[in-house]
C-alpha cells in the first residue's frame, strides 16, 4: 500500500464545497416544506446500526456494507439505506396503534466501493415512507407525491416507470427451470443488461416457443404507455398473476385521474437491487441524468421480517442526481466585505451589523490579517475600506 | 453476549422523533441564515475519514474512535470532530491563495462509548472556523459570533468563559517537576475535578510555597470578571507568559467594546479535551444545562500538522444541548386530515391540493386503510370526511 497523504479521503468519499452545498441545502429546504405540507413527519436515525438487524435486512450486498466492530464486540454497519432503519423505528416505537405513519427523511447512506470508479461511497437520500396502509391508494400517493415534488423543484422533463416486483417474479418463474435462473435474470434486469438477458435465456436451452415468449417479454413488456398493452404477458389461468395485474390496472386508473398519464410508462421487466420490494415498484428519470434519480415501491415483506403484519410503501431520491438535473441560477449573491484597521474596529462592527440587519451578507476582516488583499476582494460584490493607513489607497 | 433483538440500536445511538427533529431543524435554519449573513460558507465533508490523517490528528482519545477497515485494507474512522476534516479541506483545496476562509458546518460526530451511561455516541455539531487570520480580531470575532448567535436563538441566560491554552501550559510547567504531572493536572482540569487537582498537587511533595501558589491559582484564577485580576498569576520575568497575557488583555478590550463585559468571565484554568488548542480558548454555558453547550479556540498547531503555516480559530456548538436550553413553543401546528373512500378519491386529492396551496398541512388517507380511526384522528387538528358509507358516521 502506498502511504496515505495528509489531504486524502477514503475511496469514494467526497467533500461538498460551499456552492454545491448551498444548492443541496435549497433542495432540502424545498423538500422539507413540501413533504411536511403533505403530512409527512421527518425523523432521523443513527448513522450506525447493528449488522444483525438493519444490516442483514437491508437488501444491500454484504460486500457493499461498511462494517465495524464496537467496543462490546458487536458488528455494526454504516446504514446502507434508510427504509430498513425507518421500519425498525416504526415497528418498535411508532406503530403501537395500528394507524398509518407518514415518515420522511434526509440522510446519508453508505455503499463500499471496490475502486475509484466515480461512484460515491456516501450519498444523500431524501425520501418518504407510508407504513400501515396496504391499499392501492397508498401506492398511488407515493407515485403522485414523487411526481409533484419534481414539479415543485421545477424539473421540466421527467418520467416515471411503474412495474410490479411480484408479477415479474411470477413470470420469470414460469418461464425458467430453476431458482438460480430466476436470480440470474433478475440480476441482469437490475443492471438493465438486455443483451445479457437474451443471451442467458438462449443458454437455458428451452423449447423454441418458450424462448420466443421470453424474447417477446423482454422486448415488448417494457415502457408501454398503457397497462392494457401488458395483458398478453399475463397467464390468465394464474389467479395470483391476474390479481397482481388487476392491482396494477387499478393503480394506473388512479394515476390517470391524477393527470399523470403522459408522465408514466409501465414496465413489467422493472426490478430493483432492493430485494425487499414485493409489489408495485417505480423509478423516476429526468433528462440530464442517465441514472434513475429515485425509486420506490411496496415492501410489505420487510415489515414481516420485523414481525409486523402491515403494509408499507415509499420512495427515495438521490440528492446528488436531483442536483444534476436542476437548472439553478448562477447569479452571484451580494456579499459585502468591510476591511478595517485597529482604529476602526468598532466602526466596522457597527457598520456590519447595520448591513446584516438589512439582509446583506457581510464579512468584516482585519486588513492586516490578509496577505493577498487583491485576491481576497474578488470573493465579494462590494468592498468597503474602513482604514486610515496605506490600505485605504489600495 | 445476549442476542440482539430486532429493534435494538448500537450503544449510545439514538433515533430523533419528529417533534425533536423539527426543533433541531429550526435551530439549523436559524444557524444557516445567521452564519451565512456573517460571511461564513457552509461545507460538508465525508462521515468517514482515514485514521492516518484525520483520526490521529483529531485529538480525541483512540479508544473513543469508531474504527473500520475498508475494502482496500486501510483503517478508517467515523469523524470524531469537524475541525480536523475542515482543516484537511482548507489546507488541501481552499487555501491556495493566502486569504482568510470563513467556513461553517452542521455535522454529526462520533465518540464510541464504553457503556450505556446516557452519553450519545453520535451527536450533531454546528460550528464555524476562521482559517488564515492570526490576529486577535479573528479570535474576538469567534467569541462575539457565538454570543450573538445565542442572542439570535433567544437564549436569555448564557455566559462565556475565556482562557488561554498556551498560558495554562506555561504556568503548569513552571509549577511542576515533570511533563507527566502537567499532563495529569490538565486531565483533571478537563474533567473540572478541582478536588482531584488539589490532591494531585499535594502528592507531588513540592515546597510549601510552591504548593500555596498552586492552590491560589486553582482557587482564584478562574471565573474572574476582568483580566486584570489574573495578572498576579503571571510571571513578569517570563516574556512568553507576558506576551500571552497581553494578547488576552487586548482580546478583553475588544470584547468589552462589543458590549460583552457582563457575559464574559476569564479563567486561566480553562482547558479542553481537544489538545490542539494552542492559544485563546472559550466555552459557552447557559442556564438549563450543566454542560458546556459549545467551545472553541485558536488551533494554529493543527494547521502546522497539515503543513500549513497560517493561524486558525473557531468554535462548535452541540445541537442537542442547544435544544435543552431553548424555550420552544409547544403549540400544536394545524394539520388537516381528509378521509376518503373509493368514490371520493379525486375530490380528496383536489381538496388537499387546495388546502396545501393555502399553506395548511394536509394528509389524505383512504379510510379503509386505517384500522383504528379514532386513534388516528387524534393526530390532527381538523378532520374532514369525504365518504359515502359507514365511515361518515364514525
Amino acid at each position: 500500500m502506498t502511504p496515505i497523504r495528509k489531504f486524502e479521503k477514503p475511496l469514494g468519499m467526497r467533500d461538498s464545497f460551499p456552492l454545491i452545498n448551498e444548492k443541496k441545502e435549497r433542495i432540502r429546504d424545498i423538500g422539507r416544506q413540501f413533504f411536511q405540507t403533505r403530512g409527512f413527519d421527518f425523523i432521523k436515525t443513527p448513522t450506525v446500526e447493528y449488522y444483525e438487524t438493519v444490516g442483514k435486512a437491508s437488501a444491500i450486498a454484504d460486500s457493499s456494507l461498511f462494517k465495524l466492530v464496537d467496543r462490546q464486540g458487536e458488528t455494526l454497519v454504516l446504514r446502507p439505506d434508510m427504509t430498513t432503519p425507518i421500519v425498525r423505528v416504526a415497528t418498535s416505537k411508532l406503530l403501537k396503534e395500528q394507524i398509518p405513519l407518514r415518515l420522511a427523511y434526509f440522510a446519508n447512506v453508505f455503499r463500499a466501493q471496490e475502486n475509484e470508479g466515480g461512484r460515491p461511497a456516501e450519498f444523500e437520500q431524501m425520501g418518504v415512507e407510508l407504513i400501515g396502509d396496504s391499499s392501492v391508494f397508498a401506492d398511488a400517493e407515493m407515485i403522485i407525491t414523487a411526481s409533484d415534488f419534481f414539479q415543485e423543484l421545477g424539473i421540466g422533463e421527467y418520467h416515471l416507470t411503474v412495474g410490479h416486483a411480484g408479477l415479474l417474479q411470477s413470470i420469470l418463474t414460469q418461464l425458467t427451470q430453476s431458482k438460480e435462473q430466476v436470480k440470474e435474470l433478475r440480476t441482469l434486469l437490475v443492471e438493465k443488461n438486455m443483451v445479457g438477458f437474451e443471451e442467458a435465456v438462449k443458454s437455458y436451452g428451452s423449447a423454441k416457443e418458450e424462448e420466443h415468449r421470453f424474447i417477446e417479454f423482454i422486448e415488448h413488456a417494457s415502457n408501454v404507455p398503457t397497462i392494457e398493452s401488458l395483458r398478453p404477458f399475463i397467464d390468465e389461468s394464474d389467479k395470483q398473476q391476474v390479481n397482481m395485474f388487476t392491482y396494477l390496472s387499478d393503480l394506473s386508473v388512479l394515476l390517470e385521474n391524477a393527470g399523470l398519464s403522459k408522465l408514466v410508462t409501465y414496465d413489467l421487466t422493472l426490478t430493483s437491487e432492493m430485494s425487499y420490494y414485493t409489489g408495485m415498484l417505480f423509478e423516476v428519470f429526468a433528462s440530464g441524468s442517465g441514472f434513475a434519480i429515485g425509486n420506490g415501491g411496496r415492501y410489505d415483506g420487510l415489515l414481516h421480517e420485523f414481525n409486523c403484519n402491515v403494509g408499507a410503501t415509499g420512495f427515495g431520491l438521490r440528492v446528488d442526481r436531483l442536483l444534476e438535473v436542476m437548472t439553478t441560477s448562477t447569479a452571484r449573491e451580494p456579499h459585502a466585505l468591510l476591511f478595517f484597521d485597529e482604529a476602526n474596529y468598532l466602526k466596522a462592527v457597527n457598520a456590519a451589523n447595520e448591513k446584516r440587519k438589512q439582509g446583506i451578507r457581510t464579512t468584516i476582516q482585519y486588513v492586516n490579517g490578509v496577505e493577498d488583499r487583491q485576491a481576497y476582494q474578488e470573493n465579494f460584490t462590494e468592498v468597503v475600506w474602513l482604514t486610515e493607513g496605506d490600505g485605504n489607497n489600495e
